[in-house]
């Protein structure tokens, strides 16, 4: 009566999902069941819904966004989906292969992190601007695999800075719009993140965001490799560039597991 | 390892809440747990917690909200809350009593609505104006145990409203802020209301909102007592006043039940 489809919430610096095991995919999702369970007043509330699919003899993650739109891909989804695996006895910890619609990524579980391999180096590939309040930011574009404008500011511009309406950016730059980070300097190898998302408002993290802001703060301190802690409004990140790819790193937590009553959300009706 | 306290979600007209069965009072609240609870992104999210206590032979609803702050009532909750002691087997459907910290309240649970009563008429006490970018609305003060102002507005006005900035009204007036319902009519009897609630912004549903807003239809149409229907971005409330009293009634439904990790909850350390 009270729930009869199972399962856990979690989340990744503030990245939250609605996890949905359905290990035989028995339960395919649609939009509108997508949206309902990512309701945060009506529903159980989350940024997407990560459903547990077996496949060719592994996991395959069916990752839709709040809005019932699928996705490719979510760096803090696939940790969290990585960690609820291992939570659940379905993996062992250490090195974990997830099926997306981007392809094979990897995992790797310890007790404290989740690390995920993003497929790629963050490409920076030109300058640009972001207005915010009437103030103008000069930033790098980066490609990684979604446009963003990382913009340096000082600290204290980083606390007064209002994200609630989105930065004005170049169209010309970014025809479909563009997450912008505003990154500060905390020491060598360590900056502070925040970021406004396209199509969605600020966030309490941004695992693509992150990997952008490390990938400027090396390049311009001159390194091609090496790790950068970025802090973001709901935790710690650290991401690792090698020669090939990038790694991000954070904690990720399983917070509640249950049953959902998933034909009393859908027929929700709201006046 | 993935919850060990038990828990479930639920929500009246899009006021939700984290209810936690505690029958035998083993585990008392602090600020700190029910924010750690009520955070939509790193907990399980919530308007506010319901504990459900065993009391002098009934049922003692425990209310706090999201802020941590306690709170003697909540219409909505203890809709709520009524709606969960049917679901568990905790009380029979049909007239249940609720110890809150403002007393004993009376509900009435049916298959498909939960009625309360919430011990008074509102109270017409004067006139006021609130203030919403540029324009100012003229209106009645209520009292319903907390101050509210009720201003009328045309259908139109009401969806183009921008309510992201709470209202300005007179502080002679409402010296401790005010709760701004705007109210459109719809038909005889029914109106449309949107509602910001002082220091927490628009809701989906206020209940002594709707509560002010119907006394003020019925005063208006010349009625001393009546039903009024109230719909809010929600879902539909009715309201009812009698001589003496008000109830208000409309849908409650529990969504979700499972087990949450507290523990893991509460060692959460933001950067």
């Amino acid at each position: 009566m009270m729930g009869d489809v199972r399962f856990a919430k979690g989340h990744g610096t503030g990245n939250d999902f609605v996890i949905l095991p359905d290990p035989d995919d028995r339960r395919p999702l649609t939009p509108a069941v997508v949206a309902a369970l990512c309701d945060r007043r009506r529903g159980v509330g989350g940024d997407g819904v990560l459903r547990v699919v077996r496949r060719d003899g592994g996991w395959f993650m069916d990752y839709w966004n709040a809005d019932g739109s699928l996705a490719e891909m979510c760096g803090n989804g696939a940790r969290v989906y990585a960690r609820y695996l291992v939570a659940a006895g379905l993996a062992d910890p250490g090195r974990i292969r997830i099926g997306t619609r981007a392809g094979t990524v990897t995992a790797m579980v310890t007790d404290d992190a989740v690390s995920v391999d993003m497929g790629g180096r963050p490409r920076p590939y030109g300058e640009g601007a972001a207005t915010v309040t009437g103030a103008t930011y000069r930033g790098t574009a980066v490609d990684c695999g979604n446009p963003h404008l990382v913009c340096p500011v000082d600290g204290a511009a980083l606390n007064d800075m209002d994200l609630s309406r989105p930065p004005r950016v170049d169209p010309d730059l970014f025809p479909h719009g563009a997450n912008v980070e505003f990154v500060a300097p905390v020491s060598e190898g360590h900056v502070r993140m925040r970021v406004h998302e396209r199509g969605v408002g600020e966030t309490l993290s941004c695992g693509t965001g992150a990997c952008a802001a490390a990938a400027v703060a090396l390049r311009d301190a001159g390194r091609p490799t090496g790790a950068v802690t970025v802090d973001v409004p709901g935790g710690r990140l650290t991401v690792t560039l090698d020669k090939d790819t990038c790694w991000l790193t954070g904690p990720a937590v399983i917070v509640a597991t249950g049953a959902v009553d998933l034909a009393g959300l859908t027929n929700l009706d709201p006046v």
